[in-house]
């Protein structure tokens, strides 16, 4: 095959790639010969030959005065016009923990899959409509939000004064002056684990103060990362008494302590509890939240107050990511700003102490007997720990297969403990599809215990 | 002071705090005493004493039957009256490249400063009215985009059709499967280095192949970073044939390389340069670019085509910041769809190339004899380099003083070299304060020089 004959044929088939990748969609205007031979560096003739073979196959056709365009598929098109960029997929990497919860976390953009993996609220009760009210009103009026200069700004001062006014509640306020918005929870979190911890470190999750305390003296602790209310898993919360303890230890230890308190307005109690932040006097606490779990996961905006780390944190975050967007921060500032916003937070707070409810009686309902069962104070996570001997891996192979994935306990191990337990999603109003699958797993968690093998 | 006065004391002056602060404002509506009392656990006689204090002071007035409300501040108001907390502020670090980095990025939000440092376009030449419009639209729409489920998905489909369909032009075009949105280029590029360099490996900046091909034999190489088009500086642009022989080397040695094409589309010559990305076919080059440059740094949206370290970027970008805001995903491909971008593209071009000449003859006009320019084919910056021993640094503490900020040249140096050079943005319309400013560095420069010392 010579040199000319390769290079239409590798054309038509970039070209034919295209279209298979529905880059190209049927009516689609291919680019003119012209255009294709000057960009593509080749001979008139040579875009023509490869045009002209992509008729023959059936996919473009030329019309008069106008140029090739995509056909609509034929039926019996040759399965081998995948892509040629193909030859760029991914390589495969091992399976770890990481590996694994990705797929988890996949499994939730299939809408055969019952939602009881990631620990996502029900579209249903977000308040949607107002948040895409907003949209459109910022947007219409975003000139200034947009222009250049606005970027190098990390932060809309609306927005800052926002997150401050909805701390007045606490024991301490955040201030203004300590507070770096972020693209997400996520993201804080990570900005703040980059800037007081060194690869290799290993942050303690400061579930239990006395554990802590004796891990100080055992070893260097590079940072203490918790969930002070309603930790993921569990929905448990750390008392008052202990959390300024927990503060007073670590400011002592000279340890930071960074505080994930995205769950903390989800409290099924009559009273928001105060974050560790709140107990804090020497700036020794970065408090990391976000709106994901109360307005929208696709908002995408979350916050640090990072105290003492605040110069560092606003530095990790313009190196790494640079601002936030500023059309998104002034519409989440407008919604704060509303009384709408409280009155939401009631009804979801009852929304999901309810559906937890509902969840953890079916769970108890149609488990193997023996089950145990977190009693979350807040949050919409329920955390289920089955006899022993029954592996939730296995199981949740075998649930994903009838559409009923949840997350199995071991993920939230660094040393692969908890391998009988699961997390359940109880973010969903409740209804007959969640009933009749919590039955469904149960069942399944009873094949899959050994004394039934 | 017994303990229930310092109570008091302490909720006056956080309330005031939160006045003095402007979190809470004139005419706000204080949190009435039961709320208050309720929340920070305090007795009612305790609030009520703390908020009488704040009415001595004049902060506060009482409005029969509804409240306490902020009053407007007297001139005559204690300036003790800081936020109490104050005492979180960021402690100082020490002064690196980061830090002067920062404070040079912050002059730009300084309206009395002239754009002339960060390399950011004028707002008049951007799409801004547009991208209102489609937010507008998008937002108001955007429903199933806000949902709950939407954010896992990283990507908006209709993007990643977008960013493709756009590289058709290119030697070989990216894949839809090998794409991650990103909030930026700068996130898309430290997605790219946390993938593959380890804390201490130093990138090396790939403006020769030779230069590179010697340090590949040299030492180990952890990855290659660099911008072949318009780099940032000197605005140079690879040739072809030097960028397939430095994909096939990198390739060769199984050295990873990311590529920032953010300067790509802002060509002057005829055609828009290749990527080193189009000639690489085994998938070691990861491309990053955004809109930043052409459409709007605000919208904080890039993208990384990442080639065989698909799956870990993925997993990185999950990990690190999660999804990226749906909502401007489908705006900035609606944008992108539209004939308009290919217009606005065209007019872009034409007046950063106007501008980018407008400035290097200011520049020879006024600056000292010997003053060199670099010549760039692409992209709106322009690097100058003074006479030798005339440090840009100095000339920059003055040129501040009055106004023009810029960046020295020793900040685009890992080991403090050009320290005779300043990088100048042109991505502003010329106009006589252009030309006075320039006027004016050129004699503040002849000032610092070691000859009129």
């Amino acid at each position: 095959m010579d040199q000319r004959a390769l290079r239409y044929e590798q054309l038509a088939d970039e070209l034919a790639g295209m279209i298979a990748g529905r880059i190209l969609r049927p009516g689609d205007r291919l680019p003119s010969v012209r255009r294709l031979a000057h960009e593509k560096k080749l001979s008139i003739s040579t875009v023509v030959q490869a045009l002209r073979q992509l008729e023959e196959r059936g996919q473009v056709e030329a019309r008069p005065q106008s140029g090739f365009f995509v056909r609509l598929p034929s039926p019996s098109q040759d399965p081998q016009l995948a892509p040629q960029t193909r030859k760029r997929m991914a390589r495969p990497v091992a399976v770890d923990i990481n590996n694994r919860l990705m797929r988890v976390l996949a499994l939730n953009n299939r809408t055969e899959m019952l939602p009881l993996g990631a620990a996502l609220p029900a579209a249903e009760l977000l308040p949607i409509a107002n948040l895409q009210r907003l949209y459109g009103i910022v947007g219409r009026r975003s000139g200034a939000l947009l222009d250049a200069a606005s970027h190098t700004a990390l932060n809309h001062p609306d927005l800052v004064r926002q997150f401050v006014r909805h701390s007045l509640a606490w024991g301490q306020p955040l201030a203004a002056d300590e507070i770096v918005v972020a693209n997400s929870c996520t993201e804080a979190l990570s900005l703040c684990l980059r800037t007081v911890t060194r690869p290799g470190d290993i942050p303690r999750d400061g579930m239990s103060v006395d554990a802590l305390e004796i891990a100080t003296c055992e070893r260097r602790i590079a940072a203490c990362l918790l969930v002070s209310n309603f930790n993921n898993p569990l929905g448990s919360l750390i008392p008052d008494h202990e959390k300024k303890r927990l503060t007073e230890l670590m400011a002592a230890r000279k340890i930071p302590v960074i505080e994930d308190d995205i769950f903390g307005n989800l409290h099924f109690g009559p009273d928001r509890p105060w974050p560790v932040k709140s107990f804090d006097t020497t700036g020794n606490v970065m408090l990391c939240s976000s709106l994901s779990k109360t307005l929208s996961p696709a908002l995408r905006l979350g916050y640090v107050a990072a105290g003492r780390f605040h110069a560092e944190i606003l530095m990790q975050k313009t190196l790494t990511s640079g601002a936030t967007n500023p059309v998104t921060q002034a519409v989440v500032a407008r919604y704060l700003e509303s009384t709408a916003y409280d009155r939401h937070l009631r009804g979801l707070r009852r929304a999901y102490e309810k559906q937890v409810m509902q969840m953890s009686e079916a769970v108890l309902r149609y488990f193997p007997a023996g089950t145990r069962l977190s009693q979350p104070q807040g949050g919409f996570v329920l955390w289920v720990e089955l006899p022993a001997g029954i592996d939730s891996a296995a199981l949740f192979d075998e649930a994903v297969k009838v559409g009923i994935p949840f997350v199995p306990g071991d993920l939230f191990s660094a040393s692969g403990h908890y391998r009988n337990c699961l997390r359940l999603n109880c973010g969903n109003p409740w209804s007959a599809r969640f009933e009749e699958a919590i039955q469904r797993l149960g069942s399944l968690a009873a094949m899959v215990a050994p004394s039934a093998k």
